[in-house]
């Protein structure tokens, strides 16, 4: 095998701890919390679903490689959930070295290349990143929704702090704001968010 | 919220139940079996990694889409590992009207063309396809590797089987064959695989 070939399958393996890492929600059955390489996975099934109608000027390959890669720091860093929003800021520092030795495990200069796309997907520039950071806030918010908003209630979340969280959506991704709003909007008249 | 985006919610969240299937091979740490999801987001992630110096020619958008989307049937097909070798003969036919039904949920004409992805994947006739199946005959293959074969033991896997079973990565896609054949070569050394 050559050196490249191993040092491939070394991040390969490296990766594969993410499905070790446990986000806030639970999967839909309650059985267990969702892993950060499920929820990887779902967002990059969420933005294939949407593009086509919401984003058709996206490169989607990029897009979804984004999603694929863009929790990998949480393999050292562990997930941190956007209601922690002090921890959220404390965190950034330790990511951004985790993403150097994840992605340094890649030969050059793919290693490289791909730290410079998570970094993209971090810095919400571009559409491709801006597209994909508002699928990544999404798609909690429509588990949330869909499991009785369990993780909202374990939390005390009230609808005024999710309405400004999910207001992001909206900035990254215009036309996405609304379908986020709705959402809310309804959890709040069922009763899954507080007032 | 539109009947459109009423109906991609329904499928986004059916699909959720994908975290749902286990496979056969534990996750790297041992504590739990990895499930469909898991995979899913590994092949995506690997194919990346791996497309640049393999498959440069590829549309790589298509090729996540199709991972994302491949197992999606084991919904309500459940997951059937390859060593059962007429068990996943049998479930052909399941997994198709699996398909039909798990696509049928999003709006036309996306469910259509969706579905199409997906038997596009299991025909392995176009350079996507074929690619997209054999980083999903790699994938277990490096995992078994490094987990010290514990799935291969558990089912008295022979090197033989193995190298018969992984044949057709070299067929799907010529210059991933000897990576795994590498692997397998390993592997027997180790005696991780019986004889």
């Amino acid at each position: 095998m050559s050196e490249p070939v191993r040092r491939q399958f070394d991040f390969l393996i490296a990766s594969h701890h993410l499905t070790g890492v446990q986000r806030l929600n639970r999967l839909l059955d309650g059985s267990r919390g969702e892993s950060s390489a499920e929820h990887s996975w779902h967002l990059a099934l969420m933005a294939t679903v949407l593009a086509g109608e919401h984003a058709p000027s996206v490169d989607l390959g990029r897009v979804l490689a984004m999603l694929v890669i863009h929790d990998l720091v949480e393999v050292e860093a562990g997930d941190v959930p956007i209601y922690d929003e002090q921890r959220r800021l404390d965190i950034v520092a330790v990511e951004q070295s985790a993403a150097v030795a994840m992605f340094g495990r890649l030969p050059q200069p793919q290693g490289q290349r791909m730290l410079e796309l998570w970094q993209e997907f971090e810095a919400a520039e571009t559409d491709d990143a801006r597209f994909a950071r508002a699928i990544d806030r999404l798609q909690p918010l429509l588990l949330h929704w869909a499991s009785d908003g369990a993780a909202w209630a374990a939390r005390g979340v009230t609808v005024a702090q999710e309405r400004r969280l999910m207001a992001v959506i909206a900035q990254f991704w215009p036309s996405l704001g609304p379908v986020a709003d709705a959402l809310v909007t309804d959890a709040h008249r069922r009763g899954l968010l507080a007032d």
